[in-house]
């Protein structure tokens, strides 16, 4: 029996014959995420418990196995493809909230609970957890923090990381830690939680989350703003942020964007409707019925060629069904995109518009551009056809164009997806080869030997 | 010309001759924080710009010498002593506020000027940067970022590392970085910012902060709530929370406290007061009147004796000054004290109020309270003569039995002040000895030399 035999018996003892497999079929399942990319691992195991994880981890390192955490797959870097093979660990099975603290406004979850779960849970209790990432319904938290997820609510609510206070998480030793604390404050040591948040899986494995909840807001109202230039659009949105209030989001969507979607919309984009705003507002009832008013007046001030009130909770569904339904649509356009999420600040918007129907034009490929514009971070697909040399090099140079500008601009390559494998080659373009040191640095003392989710973010 | 001689006359030709000095005179001024502990350093430098630092930082490397960066001296646990001598750093003369973006919201500032400076520069832009510690009228915004400062507000809006977006750092080695972005979101690679945030100058010289800001509220509004008993306040404080409103201040002040403030309060503290909270709401004008009164019922119905709105900006003015004027006057009950400023969870403060009285009791020393209730950070002081050993050895038993009765409630030894060298010892009680070895290795990726700010956290 070699090697990966013992190792496959190994698992079996640790979390049991059901939860450990190496079928070629159901490989195939946990070989690649939403950016399709796919590399298949040698062993899957689905542990059920922290101690089951460290026990794995501790295998691992004697074993030099690479270990490859990840929820249900939907990131979009690659961050949990094994490029190299080795062992998936799903922790879909760690499922549980733990427990929804009513009087400190915290949740303990583990990192299986899929997010909009955690919604639906603590705004039961009259609570509210702000991250709300269009892919919600599917990822797991664990997910969320290992990239910092974001997400249409950030403008107003931040990321991720402004609401984890605290950790349990197994090192690839298979020590177990506990980082951070599970009330508002604390600072002794270093902080690890969020040097955890974002790592990309990279430094250890998360096992529990405690997580800082809100006041459930009294109302919300949900508005459709549109415009005949993708330019007044953005003007607007950098204009609100500073002549009005703070909205919990500011989504935009292209002229091509809207064609995609038109059976979902109450409009008809044909008539010269080039930019549409989604903008939420959310607080105490009054407070929100006037922030509403002055919003209003001041699209119409700039340009809006009208705004649409949802009136109903229903119709404010709708609104955000068809901006979900937008990702998979866009394959209509062509059978491959990139998709990245690139962040200029706010009054920048404009410009990086103009720059993606630049790239557009010199690329002749389609660049479709929506996203959460109230924090600059944009969504950019650059669709095309990989089974296409002649395409796939267009692609690769609009890519680079795009990048370029973002930094030109003062923005960074990713707001909210991570690094993962596809970003990888730009990051010492953003930060510098002396970060990166510091990061291989760090890595390296969470991870000597290098069996934790290796080849991401950086070499 | 000894090594000490030759370092001084580079670093006159660094920063110039009128910015380094080696005179006793000048040294004693920069050889103690706000804990009183002091060690004499063997030069002081006054770098005036991000190249001077790291040119400072390279021959320090170069030297072996110990460099500890400091700015006014205002720490609480010794962060800025340095304990083993060597080059103290004030960066007081990178004072400038360099950039306020108001379609951004964000500032950048160098790491020497005053808190509330910026407090008052982003206001009148109609801004607002919401961290506020006590100290905010003479301690820098560098300091705040090295221990992660909070303060009263952070109730409502969080603590500094809530608002750092990007930093530029120079390392040990005197490579510079630029950590972060200048946009709401961003995830390329590990969160460096906020490691280095609240690392206490151990891991590198930060020369330039950008920050996050956010609208200036519309109206604030301030009461003081009184009490005939400790425990009715500290259970208020809870109730507020969950069934009101997220004020952004939540202070309470023990029956002690009030005796020694007794000349700045507009009530006599001898009429039964045993405590007072001071509760401050922000937002909209209605809102805040609406809250403000929602607040007012729920504490008369959880036996508040009194609630008293200020009336005037100047009346509310007056109760923060009350509140101000405390750490000093504590002195009159012993001439030394040993302030800590732990934290627990809201709805365990009645809880940690009975455990400080109860050490008062056996410690026979005056345990006097104060803080942040609204997000469980409570400043406990222990009174003290250090000239007597008896009284030393009941303070050290006290201080003991708070932090084991602190964590034993789920709450952490430093919500805001920081490890630096006074909490040293308690820190692997808190985080474990595993947390510890990471924090020695990250240590070592930053300042492999160990030359920068040692001896501070862990050892």
């Amino acid at each position: 029996m070699g090697r990966l035999g013992s190792i496959f018996r190994e698992l079996q003892t640790i979390s049991g014959k059901p939860y450990v497999t190496k079928e070629k079929e159901e490989l195939l399942c946990y070989s690649y995420d939403a950016t399709g990319i796919s590399h298949l691992p040698d062993m899957v195991v689905f542990p059920g418990s922290e101690i089951e994880i460290s026990k794995i981890l501790q295998m691992a390192s004697k074993e030099k196995l690479i270990v490859v955490p990840r929820g249900t797959g939907s990131g979009m870097t690659g961050g949990s493809v094994p490029v190299k093979g080795g062992l998936i660990m799903v922790l879909t099975r760690m499922n549980k909230i733990i427990d929804i603290d009513e009087e400190n406004f915290t949740v303990r979850v583990q990192p299986g609970v899929i997010v909009s779960d955690i919604h639906k849970a603590v705004e039961e209790k009259g609570l509210f957890y702000p991250p709300d990432p269009s892919s919600s319904s599917i990822c797991t938290i664990g997910g969320n923090v290992g990239e910092c997820a974001g997400g249409p609510r950030a403008v107003k609510y931040g990321v991720t990381r402004d609401y984890v206070l605290g950790l349990r998480a197994v090192l690839p030793s298979g020590k177990v830690i506990q980082t951070g604390v599970s009330t508002a404050k604390g600072v002794a040591g270093y902080d690890l939680t969020r040097l955890i948040v974002g790592s990309e899986g990279t430094l250890a494995v998360v096992t529990e989350i405690t997580l800082k909840l809100l006041p459930k807001p009294e109302a919300v109202k949900t508005m459709a703003v549109l415009f005949d230039s993708m330019a007044k659009a953005a003007r607007t949105v950098s204009g609100i942020m500073k002549n009005t209030v703070v909205p919990r989001c500011v989504e935009y969507l292209d002229e091509a964007c809207l064609h995609l979607i038109r059976d979902h919309l109450k409009f008809d984009p044909a008539k010269n409707i080039k930019a549409l705003l989604i903008i939420e507002l959310d607080g105490a009832i009054d407070t929100v019925e006037k922030d509403a008013e002055r919003i209003k007046a001041f699209c119409f001030a700039s340009d809006a060629l009208d705004v649409m009130t949802a009136k109903t909770p229903a119709e404010a569904q709708s609104l955000w069904e068809a901006r979900k339904a937008l990702s998979p649509v866009l394959y209509k356009l062509a059978p491959h995109k990139i998709n990245e999420d690139i962040v200029v600040p706010i009054n920048k918007i404009p410009d990086m518009v103009e720059a993606t129907q630049r790239i557009q034009r010199t690329s002749g490929l389609k660049v479709v551009s929506f996203g959460h514009a109230g924090d600059g971070n944009i969504h950019c697909n650059i669709m095309y056809d990989k089974s296409n040399g002649d395409e796939r090099y267009r692609a690769e140079k609009a890519l680079k164009e795009l990048f370029r500008e973002t930094l030109r601009l003062g923005g960074t390559i990713t707001g909210e997806h991570g690094v993962g494998i596809t970003k990888k080659r730009f990051l010492p373009d953003e930060i510098g080869e002396t970060q990166i040191e510091l990061m291989r640095g760090i890595k390296t003392v969470f991870d000597p030997l290098n069996i934790l989710n290796p080849y991401k973010i950086f070499e």
